[in-house]
């Protein structure tokens, strides 16, 4: 199980929330509160719009908290997009093309959670791949294996549906095989220009997502950081976990829900598979 | 591509065709004069049988000439049958699980060579994996698939037939996609007891193959290494480039051919692709 | 802050106290109870004495619990004397370097603890070491100089007296510039005939160490690994935190004290810092 | 032995000499002509001024051409000062502290060459760095102690003469111990104003230097890279090896010499150590 950040609105230095000492997604990765595991040492990733139209990415196996090159990195790149994840291996291999965020064309991904069962079905799962898209999966995960799946299924057009026809395919998958609850999942996914989040679980018992109220409640996190003076209201922040116990500063995503973030107006609908 | 060494007889130091100043599989690693690439520096493995029916591996992102785990390794660890291998990328991702050589239960299994167009034609060759196997499957070369493949058609039961099978389907599969000359390949895999080698390409114009002709020859290889002395006649050595100019120690192994390295005489056969 | 484990007595594969999945070194790199940090993930090393006289050496930059290669080869070697460690970095680059064991000629040495103030007297402390040892120092750490230090205070003659000196050489520099309670360690050294371990901080308020009573306790911790029903009686095992909570298993080393392991008797004896 | 390449300018992708697939950094790391090594595979950094007084850097063990987090890096990173290196270690550990450029402040250090019997005099060097500056010493090559020697002598005030006394120093102190020629080196070091470079050996056979000569020389390098169009015609670009053989675009630094890259004519001078 891993931890998750993504953040959109004013461009901002990529280390104010992934790397301040209290309150940041790498001291999430030595103290985990709310996840599973409390180390999420096996890797990590941050991927972020920035020059051209493709984002870039910074992926690596160490640990997130004791890699120089991703702390001078993230004092440099400024992004208003990125999302940045901190991987704890449920036994798949500790390699770059395991850790996430994934990136497809303008597309990034990442995940929280597990397919069960996925050695199983993982074979009838990557048929469902459109072939022209099956020779870019890198690594071994169930995580990347589901962003090709969405994009198999229409990510360009329409990403909600496309995430619910991805779920509904692998609950009839796993149905098949006899596998009982078989999906568990917080993902966030970005074509940069729109974010979507989605918090949902077979089972109806899904791992924590929130995200950020208020700009003024953000700004009462950091209140030494003068970036965050600046930020306009429109920024947002959504994690796995909460960065504190500030009250006012988070709201929950409620089960099966997905969250809009966009220009104008977000929006939070329901989540339903769709098969 | 690559440079491999695959030794067969009395229990020896890995360190010894290794890592020796000159003519050793390092030294190859950084002045190649047969292969395509004269760096390899993408990677390394060695796997070898000791204690327990398994082989054992240990394998590596970093270039073989600067590991230094590697080389207390391979002065503490003996075996009469080991597998090395040095790679160089042709863009597939460097990361351990690309690393030869592939273990899958007693069997180890590497590769020196290409398939063309493997993009093109790898889904469908990993349909062709048997379902039960293709959740094993950790890296994304076509190294390993052709091991999975080769596995899937029959390896337990006779290996030759096995690998001239899962060639055969690699080219049919390919002439369907209009590849030509779509297989490069010297293989080497063995389960522990007997050793297969395997030099052929659709073309008819494969990489290079030796195998060491005599003990006596080999010894005088390394004249200050007393190691050597007490090696047995059935001792075999097989690289995909000569460890030296020394005349009388190689033997090339002819085009479109498998060596079976085994206790008694060894024997060479023509391979012929099966369709 | 670290952990560590030191084993001497009937040859044994490296594995069984450092991979078991319960009551194990790796273990415990996701879940210190005692130890300042709970998480040790900053590299990792064993040194074991096999083939030749010098020890051998793995040391990886990669958190213990996701290490491949780790796995692999602590299945493959068995030894009688060796010794691991697992490393939580307090600032001190992450670097094969910085991993302990540390070693020089028969000589290996892993220290949990900490020089406060280190980099106000590192200097003066370097000019204490031998000028013929002084180019062997190959890393940053205040443990490989701690290390230097004791060898050019005479560990081949009297480790203990070399140790004591070593030890008053740092507080009583320190005490020159100020700092309070310098030193603060628990130590395992051998030249891979005794093993020298130590307990002591200036504060005598020291980390905590225990060695194991009995062989048939330490069976009693692993009822499953049919490796331990041969071992000696003479086997010991030593630990900066209990593997389990096992009643009986475990003995406390007191405060301000050596123990050394060796043929016969072993000795429990009152450290003091010689100035 | 290394190559390098340092870039005073026009704010320009880090990628555009580094990666380019011809006539950059990177191809030579792999076919390097000049070089004493062919190959430069044991590590690499690159340090810039973007945001902020301090330079970044981002540096890796790995080899700089199979290095996708560089790839991202660079092609998102612009900056008008920076330096790169690719190394080929001599023994020296492959560690991010032994990767260049080295920094301090402001500074940013790198080298490629050799004192020769480093070890002998290594201890006698070190004793002549500031004990202020002491503890910020991370690595143990002679490149990052030559870097601290000179800012021990006074880079701040006068970087020219601090070099010039750094060379005396080393080579008295060598005299001392009956070493002959033992620095050879081509250096670049900059404090984000100013750019010096410096070429020497005791032997006066010092490795190779070029500056390029005119900027629409360098365009004409990269004729369909549309980035170079714009740079102004203060754009300096000094190399270890020249990026290609096309006649015009590179002068020669000459033996025993020092060039000075700056605002308005930029200098270049004779190197003389001072004792």
């Amino acid at each position: 199980m891993c931890r998750w950040l993504a953040y959109s609105g004013s461009p901002i230095a990529l280390d104010t929330f992934l790397l301040e000492p209290e309150h940041s997604l790498i001291d999430q990765s030595l103290h985990s509160r709310m996840g599973v595991e409390t180390t999420n040492g096996d890797g990590f990733g941050v991927g972020w719009y920035g020059d051209g139209p493709e984002p870039a990415l910074y992926r690596s196996t160490s640990p997130a908290w004791n890699d120089r090159n991703l702390r001078e990195l993230a004092a440099q790149v400024r992004s208003g997009l990125f999302l940045a994840h901190i991987r704890a291996s449920t036994g798949t291999a500790v390699q770059q093309t395991n850790c996430h965020p994934f990136r497809h064309d303008r597309w990034l991904w990442m995940h929280n959670g597990v397919i069960r069962g996925f050695s199983a079905i993982k074979r009838e799962l990557i048929l469902a791949v459109d072939p022209d898209l099956f020779a870019s999966i890198e690594g071994s995960t169930d995580s990347e294996l589901m962003f090709y799946l969405a994009l198999s299924l229409g990510m360009d057009d329409d990403p909600v549906a496309a995430v619910e026809r991805m779920v509904g395919l692998v609950e009839q998958t796993a149905e098949r095989h006899g596998i009982e609850n078989p999906l568990q999942m917080t993902l966030a996914t970005t074509n940069g220009e729109q974010l979507w989040v989605f918090r949902y679980s077979t089972e109806q018992c899904s791992r924590s997502l929130f995200y950020s109220t208020d700009v003024r409640a953000l700004r009462a996190l950091y209140p030494d950081n003068p970036r965050l003076e600046g930020i306009s209201d429109e920024t947002r922040l959504i994690v796995s976990e909460p960065l504190s116990d500030l009250p006012g500063v988070w709201n929950e995503i409620p089960e099966a829900s997905c969250g809009i973030v966009q220009a104008g107006q977000d929006e939070l609908r329901p989540f339903r598979p769709r098969r």
